[in-house]
C-alpha cells in the first residue's frame, strides 16, 4: 500500500495527480476487503464509496468544513484518509467504531447509525454557518434508500426554503439496497435507467472493474447482466427541482475527476445543491457484486476470496420467527406482514416468498410501518411489522396515538432487542421495554427461548383489539428452558426447595439461563431463590404481587434500560398492591455503551450472574442484620438463642 | 335552518339540488359560526371545508366507503352530515368529541389529533380492500400545512407505488396556516398563484362571499388584499406526477359541482389520484379572514359578531416563557429558536419580530426540529425547540438519538404538558416525564409558577453539553409559591413542624398548590409532612434518598402518566439508595383520557388533594397498625400502655 500508508489527513490528497488517484483507490479497496473479511463490519456500502470519499476530501476541506455521513456505516474509508487505518480491532472493543466516532476524530460528527438524519444535521450547521458568517462548507452524504425516510423529505423542505444558504447534498445512488423498491420514486424514475449518462456510466465501469486489483475476474457482464438485482432507481430529478434545489447529476460515482469538478461546482454555487452520484454497492468484489441477497452489506468474518462465512452460523432467534410467520401465514389469511427496508435481517424474506401478495415493504419509513397497520388492522387484517427494537424509537409516537389509541391489533417484532454490542451506542435495543410502558393497552413479550417466540408470537397474534409487541436478542437462540410450574400465567423456572423463599428472581427473556445461574450461585450462599418468568412482563401479572409477598426480596433482571424497565413496572405493581417487599432492578444503566462484544458490555455494565448474585447476597445479608452489626456483636448475641 | 335540520345522515344529500347545496353550505356557516363561538372550537377550518365535506358525501358512500380526516379539527361538518348536529356541549365532558371519535359514530376513523397522519392510514385501508377484494372506496383529507411532516411524505412514496390500488388523496389546500412558510414546496409553487385557476378561484370566492349569510360585509377587498397573509402555497403537481400520482386540480373548494365532478372522476380511476382543492380558512366568517394571526384556527368562547373573546385572558405559562426567551435573546446572540408551524401559539412571536434571524421555523415536522437543533448545537448556538408536549413524541428518536448521544446543549420546551382535557386523548401532555426519563444525560425541569419557568429556562440553555427540557402546563399560571428552604438543589415549600415526620411529599410542577393541600388536609388527621419541589426531576436530586429516609412514607404527586415518571424514577433512586421506606405515586393513570375539562379529568382519574389525602391517611393508619387490628384489638390493646 505505497499510497495509502502516506496519507495521515486528507490535505495529503491534495498533491497526488489523477493516476496516483486511481491507485490510491485500488489500496483501499483492496484494504477494505482484507481489513473487513478478518473483523466482520460493513463491506458492501464502503466498497462503493471510495472515489466519492476521494474526491469529497480533495474538494472539502475537513475539519473545517463538516463532511457528513447518514447511516455512517459507509465512512471506512473516510476513516482512512483521516488518519485512521488501524483496522485489526474494527467494531471491537477499544477499536475503531463501525461508525462515526466525536472521539476518535475531529473529522467525524454524526455518530448516530439511524437513516434520513444527515440532512437534518446538515441543515443546523448549514444555518449556524449562515448565521456566524463563517467561511465554512458543509456537505451531506445520504444514499438513495435514505430518501424514503420521512425526516429526509422534512429537511429537504427546509433546505430548499434558503436559497443563500450553502450545502451540497450528495445522493450516493447504489444499485443494490435491502429493499427491491422503495415506492413510487423508484418506480417514475426507472424510465431514466436509458439516458445517456447511465449508458456511459455503465460502459466506464466495465472498465475500471476490469482494473480493480482484488477482482478475479472481469465482472462487467455480472453487473449488466444482474437487471433484477440492479435497483431501478435513478435520482428524483424533477422533485429535486421542483422543491427548488440546485441539482447536478448524474454523476459516475466512480470517477474521481468528474466527482471533484461537480463537487467544486456545487461547492461554489452559494446555496443548497443536490450532486447525485451513481455508485455500485460492493464495487470491485466479486463476491459481493454476485450476491443478490445483498448479503455483503454487513458481513461477519469472511473468507476474502469466496466470501463465504468463516464460521457456519446456528438457528438464531430471526430464523425462528421468520418459520414461525410461514405457519402463520397458511393457517390465516388475515396475516400481512410489513417490513422497512429490511425484508432479509427481519426474517420475513419465507413469509414474502409464500405470500408475495401478503408482504409490505414501505421503506426506511418506521412511522409508515406503523401507521399504515393501523390501517391495514382497522380494515380487519392483522399485520405484523418486524422491525430491530432501536428503530421502533421512531415510531413511537404511532404506537401510542395510531395503532393503541385505536385499538388495532397490531403486532410488532422486535429483533436485536437488548443488548447487540458490536455497532456501538445506537445500535443496542435497550429502550422499547421502558418507552413502550406508557402505552395503554399494549401487551408486551419478551419470550426466553425458541419454543417460547413461537408460542407468544401465536399469542400475540391471537390479539385483536390493542398493540402487542414480542421482542427478542440478536443472534444464536439458546437452548430450552423449560418451565417447572405455573403461577398466574408466568412459567415457574426453578422452585425455591423451601417454604420460606428468600428471593423472588424475576427472569426477562433471553437471561433466563443467567437468572438460573443466579439461583444456584445463590442456592450455595444458602439463600432460597424462585425463578419466575413473567412471558408476558406488560402488563404486570396479577399473581406477582402475592407470589412476590411471599419472599423477602424481589430481584428483576432484564436486557433493557434499567429506567423505567420491566424492573420499575414490577415495583409500582407491588406497590400498587401494598407489598412493600424490598426489591431491586438490575438491567442496563441509563447511560450510552461504546462498542465492545455483548459479553464484553454485560460485564462493564454488571449484567452478569456473578455480579447480580453478590449484589443480591448483601442485600439478603443486610435484611438479616448481619451487616449491620459486627462479627462481635453477632458472636454475643448468637448465645441468647438458646 | 331548514335544510340541516333534515340531514339525518349522508344519504339525505342525494336528493338535494346544486342550489339547495349552496343553501346547505350557508346553513351549516351560519350554524358552525353560532355553535362554536358558544362554547369554543375549531372555527376556522370547518367554515374553510363546508362545499368540500358535501361533495365528498356526496360522491362516497360513508361509512362503506372510508373518509378520513387529518388532524381532525376539520371534522364538524362531517358530524353534522353524519347525524351529530348537537353542538351545545363540544368538547365538554359527554358532549362531542372536537375531533372524530369512532364512539360517535360508523362514520368516524381517525380520532388522532397529530398531523399527517391519514395517508398512512388511507394506505393501510387501501391495501385491506385490495386484499380482500371489496367494493369499498377510501379517500384522504389533508391539508397542505401536514404535507410537511415526514409521515406524509412515507406515505405518498408508498401510495404511488401500486397503481391499481384506488385511493383518493383530497389535499385541502386553504390560505393560511400558522406557518407564514412551509419550505422549499412553497417558494417553487408561489409561481402557480399567477395561473388561470387560481384567478377563476379568486372571482368565484368574490362571488360566494357576498352571498354568504353569516358576513357582515364584501370580503373580497380583504382577501385580495392580504398578500402577506396568503399562503404561497398552491400544489406539488410537478412533484406528483414525478412520483407517479395521478393529479386533478386545482380545483375550487366551494364549488361543490366542480368538487363532486373531480371527486368523482378521481373515484373512478382506479387507482392513487390527488385531489387537489384551494379552500379558504375561516370562509364567509369576517372576523376570521380578517385576522392575520390566525387566532380563528381554535377559539375559546367568542362574541360571534366582533369574533372577540367572552372573556379575557390572564398571564398564561406560554406568555411568561415568550416573554423570557426576548431577554435571553438580548442577552445572548448564540440563542436561536424553532418551532414546527406553530410560533404564535408556542408564544415565540416576540423571539421572532425581535430576532427575526434567529428564529427557524420548520413546518410541521418535529423530527427535524429536533434534528436540525442537534446541528445548530454542535455548530455553537443554544437552541430552543418550543412545541406541544404530545407532539415531542414525534421525536424521541431524534432526542435521544440525535441530540443526546451527541451531547448536543438544546433546550426543548414542552408547552400544554400534563392534562389539557378539552381536547381529548391525543393532546394530552401526559408522556414526556416518563419516556425522556430513559434518555441518558437529560435534564428535565417542572417550573411551578411563573418565577420558576424564567430561572429554570435560564438554567436550562445554560447547560451547553445535553439536552435540557422545560415542561409546563396549558392556560394561566397561579400565584407564585414560594420556597422556605433548600435541600440539596430542592425547593422545600413546607416543613413538617415537628422533628419527627410521618410524610415526605415530592410536588411536581404545576401541582405545588395540590400539594399544599394535600400537606393541610393531612396535617388535620395528625400526620406531619414535608413538601417539596425537587425543581430538577430528572435526575432525581441526590439529596432526596437521604431526606426520604427521615419519613416514614414518600409520595410523589405529578400530572403525567404514573407510569416510568417522576414517582417511578424517585422509588428507583430510594432503592438505588437501599432506602426502602414505602413510596406511593400519584399521577395520571395509563389509559387514554376521554375529553372533559381539566378539573374535570383531573377528577375522574382522583388526582386531587382530597383523593390523595385520604389515600395517604390510609396508609399511614396501615402503617401504624391502626387498620391491621380490629376496634375492639385496638381498645384491648390500648390499656396495656398504661
Amino acid at each position: 500500500m505505497p499510497l495509502l500508508t502516506r496519507i495521515r489527513g486528507p490535505r495529503d490528497l491534495d498533491r497526488l495527480s489523477l493516476e496516483e488517484l486511481d491507485q490510491l483507490a485500488g489500496e483501499i479497496r483492496t484494504f477494505l476487503v482484507d481489513a473487513v473479511s478478518k473483523t466482520g463490519g460493513h463491506l458492501g456500502p464502503n466498497l462503493g464509496v471510495v472515489e466519492l470519499t476521494i474526491a469529497l476530501h480533495r474538494v472539502f476541506d475537513s475539519p473545517k468544513d463538516k463532511v457528513l455521513w447518514d447511516t455512517g456505516h459507509q465512512s471506512y474509508v473516510h476513516k482512512l484518509l483521516t488518519g485512521r487505518q488501524d483496522f485489526s480491532r474494527l467494531k471491537k472493543k477499544g477499536g475503531l467504531s463501525g461508525y462515526p466516532a466525536q472521539a476518535e476524530s475531529e473529522h467525524d460528527v454524526i455518530e448516530n447509525s439511524h437513516a434520513s438524519t444527515v440532512l437534518g444535521w446538515a441543515d443546523g450547521i448549514a444555518k449556524a454557518n449562515q448565521l456566524k458568517q463563517r467561511d465554512s462548507h458543509v456537505v451531506a452524504v445520504i444514499g438513495d434508500g435514505a430518501l424514503t425516510g420521512g425526516m429526509a423529505w422534512e429537511a429537504l423542505n427546509n433546505i430548499a426554503d434558503a436559497k443563500d444558504r450553502p450545502l451540497v447534498i450528495v445522493v450516493n445512488d447504489n444499485e443494490r439496497s435491502y429493499a427491491p423498491t422503495i415506492g413510487g420514486l423508484a418506480n417514475h424514475l426507472a424510465t431514466l435507467r436509458t439516458t445517456d449518462g447511465y449508458e456511459r456510466f455503465l460502459a466506464r465501469g466495465k472498465d475500471l472493474l476490469e482494473r480493480t486489483p482484488v477482482v478475479g475476474r472481469p465482472l462487467y457482464e455480472t453487473l449488466h447482466g444482474a437487471k433484477k438485482g440492479l435497483k431501478d432507481f435513478i435520482a428524483p430529478q424533477g422533485m429535486f427541482e421542483d422543491l427548488g434545489l440546485k441539482y447536478v447529476g448524474p454523476i459516475d460515482g466512480h470517477d474521481i475527476e468528474a466527482l471533484e469538478s461537480a463537487l467544486a461546482r456545487a461547492k461554489r454555487f452559494g446555496g443548497p445543491v443536490i450532486v447525485h452520484c451513481l455508485t455500485e454497492k460492493g464495487r470491485g468484489y466479486q463476491p459481493a457484486l454476485a450476491d443478490e441477497a445483498d448479503r455483503f452489506h454487513g458481513i461477519g468474518p469472511i473468507h476474502p476470496d469466496t466470501g463465504l462465512p468463516v464460521k457456519a452460523s446456528g438457528a438464531d432467534w430471526t430464523s425462528v420467527f421468520g418459520d414461525e410467520m410461514v405457519e402463520l401465514g397458511k393457517e390465516r389469511d388475515d396475516i400481512v406482514a410489513i417490513t422497512a427496508a429490511m425484508l432479509q435481517p427481519v426474517g420475513l424474506k419465507k413469509f414474502a416468498d409464500a405470500f408475495p401478495d401478503r408482504i409490505y415493504d414501505v421503506g426506511i419509513a418506521e412511522q409508515h410501518g406503523a401507521v399504515s397497520a393501523a390501517g391495514l388492522a382497522y380494515a380487519g387484517l392483522h399485520p405484523v411489522f418486524a422491525v430491530y427494537a432501536t428503530f421502533l424509537n421512531r415510531a413511537f409516537d404511532q404506537v401510542l396515538m395510531d395503532v393503541a389509541l385505536h385499538k388495532c391489533g397490531v403486532t410488532f417484532v422486535l429483533d436485536r432487542a437488548g443488548v447487540t454490542g458490536t455497532d456501538g451506542a445506537s445500535h443496542n435495543g435497550m429502550w422499547d421495554m421502558s418507552i413502550l410502558q406508557v402505552v395503554p393497552g399494549l401487551r408486551l413479550a419478551a419470550p426466553r427461548d425458541a419454543e417460547q417466540v413461537r408460542a407468544q408470537l401465536r399469542e400475540a397474534v391471537a390479539v385483536d383489539d390493542a398493540p402487542t409487541v414480542v421482542r427478542f436478542s440478536k443472534g444464536a437462540v439458546g437452548p430450552a428452558v423449560p418451565a417447572v410450574g405455573r403461577v398466574g400465567a408466568m412459567d415457574v423456572l426453578r422452585e425455591p426447595g423451601t417454604d420460606r423463599p428468600d428471593v423472588l428472581l424475576v427472569s426477562v427473556g433471553a437471561l433466563a439461563p443467567m437468572c438460573l445461574e443466579i439461583a444456584g450461585l445463590l442456592d450455595k450462599q444458602g439463600i432460597s431463590t424462585t425463578v419466575v418468568d413473567p412471558r408476558w412482563v406488560k402488563p404486570v401479572d396479577e399473581a406477582l404481587a402475592p407470589l412476590a409477598e411471599r419472599h423477602r426480596v424481589v430481584v428483576t433482571v432484564e436486557d433493557n434500560s434499567r429506567v423505567g424497565g420491566v424492573g420499575s413496572a414490577v415495583a409500582q405493581a407491588l406497590r400498587d398492591a401494598g407489598v412493600d417487599v424490598p426489591l431491586r432492578d438490575f438491567g442496563i444503566p441509563p447511560r450510552f455503551l461504546d462498542h465492545a462484544s455483548r459479553s464484553e458490555v454485560l460485564t462493564e455494565i454488571g449484567l452478569t450472574a456473578p455480579d447480580i448474585a453478590r449484589q443480591v447476597t448483601g442485600l439478603v445479608a443486610r435484611l438479616d442484620g448481619r451487616f449491620d452489626r459486627t462479627a462481635a456483636e453477632v458472636d454475643s448475641v448468637e448465645p441468647a438463642r438458646d
